[in-house]
């Protein structure tokens, strides 16, 4: 049998961590043969219900399962850590401004990278979820210079599966018939789902859905789902947020499906003339546990300038924490 | 591609089903090569809820989930329905007596009963975890005569996963080296469990593991562990109920690993000396979408005793709602 994989998960005892940690302790994230050791971290007043989920893991009898390291202590969570799924974040109360949000935030993500750097893995796989994500994963990459910056990475797998959804359901077609969507850029409203390279079936995406409703409904649809789902549900997304997680670690560890690609947020290598270092999404494929940005995709004047825009977002919340790396 | 298999599930938008529906449409439950159509049933306040709920999955573009339906109507809910998962009970209210949470659950799970019988799958497969769970099937089933009587069962398989965990903490083994539990009897306090022909690796657990600890710890234990998880999270289990229910499902429709077998509440067909028709926790194995009493074990008297008690419970629970059927 494999040697087990050590997971991080922070804001561990979360409602996203609810729907989250059952499906990594059942294979769903890293595959049937992987065995798993769950360490989750939570804030001190949050251990009580971090041991509450404990025994509820420990109550499903996962045979993949093979420990379960509940702390209030980063040292310990992330000692020689293999994966870190970093859910936890400070969310944004009344009245406080987003630069106080990205601050706060900041702040939290580079003392934890220098923890990371110093006691996990060097090839540690990180996706960042706690928003701003793409930004958080900038500064813990700053602060953990030791780690394989390659693997630093955030979340745009549920905006990714959004868009499917949305192109699918406009379309009255199967979800499994659409492929090569695409997000640009940062997680937040001024994220780019793109579905110019999309197929439905074997025909092109543009050639049956009408650019008009591209423009005026699906991007701001998929880029403003997450508020949705907030007014529909009155809480924010947790279990399709949990599922964004497991796709995009399984697919990153596992590969992408043959003539398909997925969006992850990466480090920019400057690719589609995004400025470099920055936590950019993009079209990749991934093959023997590492991904691979798609190159040479034809990109639109329209879809150009919504790309800068998102860019020139990121470059100003990475401006506004720039004490912190 | 296989058709998909149409599954209802009661209570849809509770805390359960928030932990089980997304693995379902993932393909835990049935198969990665079965396809889904979920039949979400919920009274009607809870429909805005169970809406943001089918957001959520729609959100997931699970290439497996065919189809949401979201409806208050159970003969829509139920229509040529294959597996039905009966989450939705009305809790104990304060004050309330047993008796009359026993009546009141006994009048829905009789008019759902009528419904299924009319509109769902003759062969439909049907897990009851609603409580009290064993007593709401039996009266499902006398409601439902044209149903396959054998297809109407009960959950204890999360009782099942309880005790395989405190035997391999109790005897520092991992959970896969633990086979052949048994929980004997009711859902309830009174239920039995029994490790008596457990093996752990290679040996018998009664070998490795006292009997002191057996009758005065692992029994009361297992029991009421779903109180202990209560008064740790302050709510009851969800997250860990959910995969009860995908391993009760998963193991009947797939087939139980070899040289194991697992827990199910069925009606008994007079094994072991209980009544025939109650609905009774027995080891099962499964094997070509059916599953069969293990016969032949050798019973303790003490062991013994306490399945008379849970019977009797059972024997009572069944007379207290005599009218229902």
């Amino acid at each position: 049998m494999k040697s087990p994989v050590r997971v991080v998960i922070t804001g561990a005892a979360g409602q996203i961590c609810y729907s989250l940690l059952f499906r990594i302790a059942s294979g769903e994230m890293l595959g049937q043969d992987q065995p798993v050791i769950l360490q989750l971290l939570e804030i001190t007043p949050a251990m009580k219900v971090l041991d509450a989920v404990a025994m509820e893991l420990n109550d499903c009898a996962y045979p993949l399962l093979h420990e379960i390291i509940t702390t209030d202590d980063p040292v310990v969570a992330f000692k020689d850590a293999n994966v870190a799924l970093m859910v936890g974040a400070k969310p944004r109360g009344p009245g406080m401004e987003r630069a106080d949000l990205l601050k706060d935030n900041g702040q939290i993500f580079s003392s934890l990278g220098k923890v990371i750097n110093e006691v996990a893995d060097e090839n540690i796989r990180i996706c960042v979820v706690g928003n701003p994500a793409n930004t958080n994963a900038y500064i813990l990459a700053k602060n953990a210079p030791k780690l394989n910056q390659r693997n630093i990475t955030a979340l745009t797998r549920l905006d990714h599966n959004r868009a499917i959804y949305q192109v699918a359901e406009k379309s009255g077609n199967r979800i499994a018939d659409v492929t090569k969507m695409t997000i640009w850029g940062n997680h937040s409203t001024t994220q780019v789902p793109d579905l110019s390279h999309s197929n439905i079936g074997a025909e092109a995406a543009t050639s049956i859905i009408d650019n008009d409703w591209t423009e005026n409904d699906f991007i701001p649809t998929v880029a403003k789902r997450g508020g949705a789902v907030i007014a529909a549900r009155g809480s924010s997304s947790a279990a399709s947020a949990a599922n964004g997680i497991i796709d995009h670690m399984h697919d990153w560890v596992l590969g992408t499906a043959k003539g398909d690609w997925v969006s992850m947020a990466v480090p920019s290598d400057g690719s589609y003339g995004v400025t470099e270092g920055l936590i950019f999404s993009y079209p990749v494929t991934c093959e023997n546990g590492d991904y691979t940005i798609v190159q040479g995709l034809e990109i639109s004047d329209f879809i150009q300038g919504k790309m800068k825009e998102s860019e020139a977002e990121l470059i100003e919340e990475r401006d506004t924490c720039s004490d912190l790396f």
